[in-house]
């Protein structure tokens, strides 16, 4: 790779171009954050003149470097410097409209909503943490392909906040032990937070942390361009992950408000503006950037072209071509139907009484047999999850040929890492921990379902039925919370037929995360009767359709369906015809047309059943109609007891049953 | 404090007690983790015998050492030691029934399941960081109430998973920060978890991690009795926390298995217990404690009750008793009341037109005026969230007096350090962040709720009124989320009168969280006539009856009332007569009686307002009522046109109204 200084105009024009186009932005919009982009640009401008390879022109290209802005309330920095790269969306217009409606420049950057944000950030420790997975998943494509195809860098901009948040603990600890030594981040130490000093809230040895979880450690006056520039040539050189603290000062540039938390996130006013202008020696109107400094950032837009079109050379050149682009591609979903039919219709066959986890365990062994690019991992929980089919080998810090990743006891940072890995590209990734942990990465399955990332968690344990280990480890309103999330599609099969079902639509899903709550207990199956269709994309659909016309309809989810079927019977032992719904994903339910949802839900009374709250059954329940599920939180016992103790059982539900149809 | 070594019976022996009660209950129960109990087994005793002071006879006097097992897994270690130190309500029985339906030997230490359970443990990192928020306690009530009321210690055994989650980051570096040098953490070194040996997942040195915070670190061998007594005293010497390092074999005891992954969490079966009975020379039945070593265990727990004697003599001595005790009571409501309502008539009769986050600061003027004990703080959004009264000064290493604490950009360890400084007692504690950022530190949440700690969380910027920060800052899914949550009330105002009313519900809450979604936009007084009565207390109630008959009824929460009062206007104007309701909190409605529910749904056709998803909404509407809300992720652009843009409109409200009642 060609690294060179350019020297049309000096890099600190070229950053002053960033600072005038940021204080102007924010200004316009009346909103926004100053200080972070002004106190990098010197950073920023440095790492994009002489070492960052993207070529506006190709904003996919897979072999370009990835550049996270991870303190994302500098979101301008990123505009700013797209604008001046000349990325065709992102004209002077966009940079006036900052912050309004229907602009590209949104508040924080958002990944999808202009080219060249690779993804979106602004909760703080996200960024850092996607990005481990972007450089995990860049050395794993590179082992599978080599440098030919593979071998560029994951450059972070990460601020105190960042730092601060505890999943970036998790992240450099995982980026440390698998030695993620393309991943560069630059700490914008500025000594400043919104509430003030760093001092008032942290006396963290930031150099000594990193240090500890086994990076490579320099620190720089990030106002030097050349100083700069030389760590990190020196941080590319070491086979370490490498933080580089760079002292700055935030909204440098700013004469009389620049070193303090003032320029944080407030405009900087008419005065200090034009106080700016002068001090910069920027005598242009607001949004116009003078043609040698355009010409400078131009340079950097050519050298990247110049890359990818070597580049693609190489890959015209390459044997493994056509399974590199695989990996990028969307699954052959005729292949993998035909797996997963056979597959399901051996289960309707064997009926195989399994957990949904080990059912999810044996889907996977289809699945992962099938697509070209799959790739696990759980947060220490492998044979609790059973995320780990047997074709699965380790991901370590010496071979990344692997395809199971030991993420060890941090879901948040899995979370964020498998984000990255699926933006990166090249993989269809999952990750397993307990459903009660959901909430541990729940801002990074937001991020999942926000981006439009189609991820898959693998969440199991997924009620009383654990057991033992009691109420701090049951859910109870995790799932209500997990269905609130737009853009989240969530599954709770009732048997090994239902969780291939759902491994089905997880794999082929385009952009829409998805997550499996999937039983500890062992379940029967009851898809007996082999069908091709996917009838748990229909989200619910009736399962058991009584003899006569119907008289109450049953409605429940993964292990709660069995105890449906046999409040079915014991309601048939009287004489009522009551018809049996799996409803294995509300989203799912929810997107079906009207008269569908209608004939499903049925016109007589209903009793849904779930080991869980009853906030969201609204979608099948109307007010009168029965509920047996859980109220509060769950208790440490056998799972059996659980469910009797709570009065989630068949009797409870032919009782309400015949409550509601007066008959009881 | 006398600090003592006993010799009836060697520590090993007495280690030994804990390593075969618990190897028999977990066999007794076939479920449960005996490697963590029976590894730290030397540890503990070395600390309850020679330092650790609890008096068995009174769980709750104040000045007690507090004892965290924050690898909550390893239960059967409190519950052996609570045994055998005496605890009425810790017979054998309950060590026969570990993990059985109503014993108060819960899979994982349950707050409130038994006496000696300082706070819930299990979710990993929970228990280290809430011991923070004891330690930081214990120092903030010294600093008012001196040496001879206050002057205890804070002691956490802690294993590899709490060190590798998130929060623990966010709870050293707090820790550090603040210089709490009462607070000793035992790592449990075992170098395994679940999925084997630690090196499979991490790399990190965690000792140099704990010093880079700012930690005294300290190694030893956790199986030698007078070595880890050492460590013990130097850490108890030094300024600083303090983390050792403990060296254990994992199983310790169980001569076949011990090491090994394998006795993390299953039982060890018949045989290996057998072996184990034989290698650790314990020839007595199971549950069977020798006389001697229930005598030296019962030692510690007599020089306990001697010390709980001279503090109550001190106490009794003390001048500050009164208010001393005050702060450890329920607040005086009637004092409290009658401040607050002189508050809420101002407000009434001066009507200030304030986001509902300023009047948050407002009320807590007026909380933090009348309780003796309020401690307020802010994850490094003070001025935003604005969470800092007039009275409160910081709380800094140096000067333990003050009652705001700047938690810095860490909402998870915020969380779990409020619930530690509730659980330690001696202050009515809140905190604040951004309402989006709920999900950062909903573990901590949820402990909160499980364990019934009254601790107020102030959540602003509470819809995509905050505009331009756009949908990563925006809740739409996060107050249906934080509804699901058993035990915890969710607060949103409408106004300034409401803001105040909710103050006075969470100030008072004896057993339930509270959670406060504020805004960020301005928003007129609605209530404006004054009542000593606590509407909010209701849940919902009709603020505004129209002259005849009701035809709709309008159902609004928080910044969304305004537009249903709007929405009313209008539809008075073409003769329809709408009914305004508020509903600050659902969970306050859902315990109504039926009668005032339904009189407040009333029997017309409903539209519920609120800038989120409509999930929860059941509560007041039916299938067929209107909802104008949110249906997925916000968007960045000012307030005012977000509103527009997703259509939360009075013309939207009255227009869904008007469809109800064929008007439209």
């Amino acid at each position: 790779m060609t690294v060179q200084t350019r020297v049309t105009v000096d890099e600190t024009t070229m950053a002053n171009a960033i600072r005038v186009l940021t204080m102007d932005a924010v200004q316009a919009a009346n909103s926004g954050h100053p200080g972070a982009p002004m106190g990098l640009a010197d950073v920023a401008t440095v790492l994009f003149n002489r070492f960052l390879t993207v070529d506006p022109k190709d904003h996919t290209w897979p072999d370009r470097d990835r550049f996270v802005m991870s303190a994302g309330h500098g979101s301008m920095l990123v505009y700013a410097i797209n604008h001046l790269l000349g990325y065709d969306d992102m004209d002077a217009d966009q940079l006036r409209n900052f912050r309004q409606m229907g602009a590209r420049t949104a508040g924080h950057p958002e990944y999808g909503h202009a080219k060249g944000i690779e993804t979106t950030t602004g909760p703080l420790g996200q960024g850092i943490s996607t990005a481990v997975g972007m450089a995990l998943a860049e050395r794993m494509h590179n082992a599978r392909f080599g440098d030919d195809l593979v071998d560029h860098w994951t450059y972070v901009l990460a601020g105190d906040g960042c730092l601060m948040e505890g999943i970036s603990h998790e992240a450099i600890d995982l980026a440390g032990h698998l030695g993620l030594g393309r991943l560069i981040v630059f700490w914008d130490d500025n000594k400043i937070t919104i509430d003030g000093a760093t001092d008032l809230s942290t006396s963290m040895d930031q150099r000594a942390r990193f240090e500890a979880a086994g990076w490579h450690v320099q620190a720089v006056d990030g106002h030097n361009p050349d100083a700069i520039a030389r760590t990190i040539e020196k941080a590319r050189a070491d086979l370490r992950p490498s933080l580089i603290a760079c002292r700055t000062t935030i909204g440098k540039g700013a004469p009389n408000k620049e070193g303090s938390h003032k320029v944080h996130g407030a405009p900087l006013g008419a005065e200090e503006i034009e106080a700016a202008r002068a001090a910069l020696n920027w005598p242009h109107a607001p949004f116009e950037v003078p043609r040698e400094v355009k010409s400078a950032w131009g340079g950097i837009a050519a050298r990247g072209a110049n890359a990818r079109a070597d580049w693609t050379a190489r890959k015209k050149a390459s044997d493994k071509r056509d399974v590199f682009e695989a990996t990028l591609s969307a699954p052959d979903e005729a292949a993998l139907d035909a797996c997963i039919n056979a597959y399901k219709a051996k289960l309707s066959a064997d009926q195989p009484k399994v957990a949904t986890r080990k059912a999810s365990e044996m889907a996977l062994e289809v699945i992962n047999g099938a697509l070209p690019n799959s790739v696990g991992g759980s947060a220490d929980l492998t044979g609790s999850n059973l995320t780990r089919t047997s074709q699965m080998r380790s991901v370590t810090r010496d071979d990344y040929s692997g395809d199971y990743i030991h993420y060890g006891i941090r879901e948040h940072a899995m979370a964020a890492a498998m984000n990255g890995i699926a933006l990166h590209g090249g993989f269809f990734t999952y990750g397993g921990t307990f459903l009660a942990f959901a909430d541990y990465c729940r801002p990074s399955i937001r991020l999942s379902a926000l981006m439009g990332v189609p991820v898959s968690y693998v969440m199991t344990h997924d009620s009383i039925g654990l057991g033992e280990d009691g109420p701090t480890h049951q859910p109870v309103e995790t799932i209500a919370s997990l269905r609130a999330m737009p853009n989240l599609t969530v599954f709770r099969p009732c048997d090994a037929v239902e969780t291939a079902e759902a491994w089905q639509l997880a794999a082929t899903s385009k952009a829409t995360p998805t997550l499996h709550c999937l039983s500890r207990q062992n379940l029967p199956v009851l898809r007996t009767r082999h069908s091709d269709s996917n009838l748990t994309a229909k989200g619910a659909y009736v399962l058991r359709a009584p003899e006569g016309e119907r008289d109450v309809t049953l409605i429940a989810t993964g292990s709660e369906v069995e105890i449906a079927m046999e409040a079915a019977d014991l309601l048939a032992n009287e004489g009522i015809n009551a018809a049996v719904v799996s409803a294995p994903s509300f989203e799912l339910f929810a997107q079906q047309p009207t008269e569908y949802r209608a004939a499903v839900r049925g016109s007589v009374p209903r009793v849904g059943v779930e080991a869980a709250i009853r906030q969201g059954w609204e979608l099948f329940l109307e007010r009168n109609d029965g509920f047996v599920g859980m109220t509060g939180f769950g208790a440490s016992a056998p799972a059996d007891e659980l469910y009797r103790h709570f009065n989630i059982t068949a009797g409870a539900v032919a009782a309400s049953a015949k409550r509601l149809i007066n008959k009881g």
